[in-house]
C-alpha cells in the first residue's frame, strides 16, 4: 500500500491527503435539512448528513489527490450510526481509488493492539471464515505503550501490505508537554522517531517503509530533524492551513527525491466554502469550493518544493 | 460517578473490576454454535456470540463487583456488528447497576478529543436535540498528546459527573520503553502522574477526583510512588492474574482509607473455566466459574489489604 500511495502521489503530483473530519458545523444547512427530514434529528439523521456531505466532497476531489484521512472520532461521536457512516466513507473512498488513512490513533498492550490491527487493517477469524472489519489501508497508532503495543500492527502490515503512521510529534499546542521532554540529551519525540525507523526496517515497500510517522506541520524545525532520523519513513503531516502550517514550512519534511511526506488538510479543504476566499461558491457549491481549495494547496506546496 | 464507584466498592467490599474482553477463544463452543446457527459464521454471528457470552458472565457476577471494563478493541475487531455488541454490553451492565469503564484509550488533539469525550461520556448535538453515543461512565485516555488532548475529557467529566483514567504506567512488558525514560531526574510516568493530579484538581468528587490513572499491577514499585504523586486519584490497576500481578503486590496502590484503587482482572475471570483450577465447571458452567474466580480474587485482595 505504501507503493500504491507513492504511485498515486506521483500520478496526481500532489503529496496531499484530505482529512474527512465532518463536524456538523461544516455540513451545509440544506444537507442537514434533507437528512433530518428523512431520519429526524437523530443520530441516524446526523450520520446521513455527514455521509452525504463526505460523498459530495469525495466526488469533487478524488481525481486530484492520492488519499483521504477520515478522523474516526468525528463519526464515533454519533455512536453506532456514526460508525456506520465511517465505514461507508471508507468503502466509498476505496471504490473511488483513493488510499484511505484511518485516523484512529489506537494503541494498547499487545493482545489488544492485535485486535485493533485485525479490526482496522486485517481480517478477523469467525469460525472457519475471516472478515475485514473496517478495512482501511493505513491507520495512525499511538506509541505510548512501547514496542509491544506497535508490533502487532507491524505484523498485520506485513501480512496485508498495509501501513501505519505512528504519532511522533503531534501538531497540537501542548504536544511538547511530554513529547519534547529531554531524555538522554534528546527530546522524547526523537527517541520515538528512532523506534519508528527500527520498526519500519521490518516492514519495507520498494522505496519506503510501511511504517510511517505523524509529525505536525506546526513544528517544521522538529520535522527537519525527524526527516533525518527516519529516512525510509513517510511522514504524515497534519496541521496545514487551519492549524497554522504553510507550504514554505513543509519543505524539510520531504526527502531529496521529492517524496517522503504527505500533507493533510482537513477543515481548510472540506469547509473551504465557509472561508471568505471561497465564499462565492455558497453553501450549495461547497464541494466545488473544496476542489478549488485542493488546487490552491497543491500549488502552494508545489511552489514551496520548487523554490527550496 | 466517582462517588457512585466508591459507594459500590464499599457496599460490595470488592475493589474489583471485571474486564469484559471477549476473545473468541474464550467463548464456549455451545454459545458459538448457537450464534453461528442463527447468524452464520459472520461478523453478526461473532457479535451475537460475544454478547451472549458477556451476558452470562454479567448475570453471574453483577452482585459481587462494583464495575466492569469492556475493552472496546475486542468488539471493534468485528466491525460494526462488534460495536453494536459493545453498546449492548455497556447498556446491559448499566441496567444491572454496574459502573462501566470503557477501556477505549482514546486521545487526540483538542477538537478531536472533544468528539471522543462527547461520543463516549457526553451528549452530541443533532439539530435541536442531543444524544448519548456510547454512554460509558468512565473511559481510559492516552496522554501522549498532552493537556489539550486530555482537558476536553475533563470538561465533559465536570458536566456529566463522569470520569476518566489516564494511562500513566501501563502493565505491558515494554511499557518502560518510553514511560520509564528519565526526564529532569524523574521517570516520564511520574511527570504524567503529576499532570493527572493537576487535571484532577479541576474535577473533584467528594473524596476523590473524577480524573484517575492507569498503573499496571505488574509494576508495584512504581505504583507505590505514583500513589503518593496522585493522592486524590483512583488508580485503575490492570494486570492482575493472567498478566502476573498478585494481591500482595497491590497493597501499595491503595490509600490508608482502604480506597484509591480498583483492580482489574479480565481473562482470569471471564475465561476462568479454561483454567485447571475451575475446569470442573465445564464449558456450560463458564459463568459460575467466573463467579468463583471473582470470589477468590476478592478474598486474595482482602487478605493482602488486611495483612499490610
Amino acid at each position: 500500500m505504501i507503493n500504491k500511495l507513492i504511485e498515486k502521489i506521483e500520478k496526481t503530483q500532489a503529496p496531499i491527503v484530505v482529512g474527512l473530519d465532518p463536524m456538523m458545523k461544516f455540513v451545509p444547512g440544506y444537507i442537514q435539512k434533507k437528512a433530518f427530514d428523512e431520519f429526524g434529528e437523530t443520530l441516524e439523521g446526523a450520520a446521513e448528513a455527514i455521509w452525504q456531505y463526505n460523498k459530495g466532497i469525495v466526488d469533487a476531489i478524488y481525481d486530484l489527490v492520492p488519499a483521504v484521512k477520515p478522523q474516526v472520532a468525528m463519526y464515533e461521536q454519533f455512536g453506532i450510526p456514526g460508525m456506520i457512516a465511517f465505514k461507508k466513507t471508507v468503502d466509498y473512498c476505496k471504490e473511488k481509488g483513493l488510499v484511505v488513512i484511518g485516523d484512529i490513533k489506537r494503541g494498547d498492550i499487545g493482545s489488544t493492539s492485535e485486535a485493533y490491527a485485525v479490526g482496522h487493517l486485517g481480517k478477523v477469524t469467525v469460525g472457519s471464515k475471516a472478515y475485514y472489519g473496517f478495512d482501511e489501508d493505513f491507520v495512525t497508532v499511538n506509541p505510548y505503550l512501547g514496542s509491544d503495543g506497535v508490533k502487532p500492527f507491524v505484523k498485520i502490515c506485513n501480512e496485508e501490505k498495509k501501513g501505519i503512521f505512528v504519532l511522533v510529534k503531534t501538531s497540537n499546542p501542548s504536544s511538547g508537554e511530554f513529547q519534547d521532554r529531554t531524555v538522554d540529551g534528546k527530546p522524547l519525540y526523537e527517541l520515538v522517531g528512532e523506534k519508528v525507523a527500527e520498526w519500519g526496517a521490518e516492514c519495507m515497500g520498494d522505496k519506503y517503509s510501511y511504517v510511517g510517522a505523524v509529525v505536525g506541520a506546526t513544528y517544521p524545525e522538529q520535522g527537519k530533524i525527524l526527516r533525518k532520523v527516519m529516512p525510509k519513513s513517510f511522514i504524515l503531516v497534519p496541521g496545514y492551513g487551519a492549524q497554522g502550517g504553510k507550504g514554505a514550512d513543509l519543505v524539510h519534511f520531504f526527502n531529496e527525491d521529492g517524496l517522503g511526506a504527505i500533507i493533510n488538510s482537513s477543515r481548510g479543504i472540506i469547509a473551504a466554502y465557509q472561508q471568505e476566499q471561497y465564499a462565492s461558491y455558497g453553501e450549495t457549491g461547497y464541494a466545488d469550493a473544496s476542489r478549488a481549495a485542493v488546487l490552491a494547496m497543491k500549488e502552494d506546496i508545489k511552489q514551496a518544493l520548487e523554490s527550496r
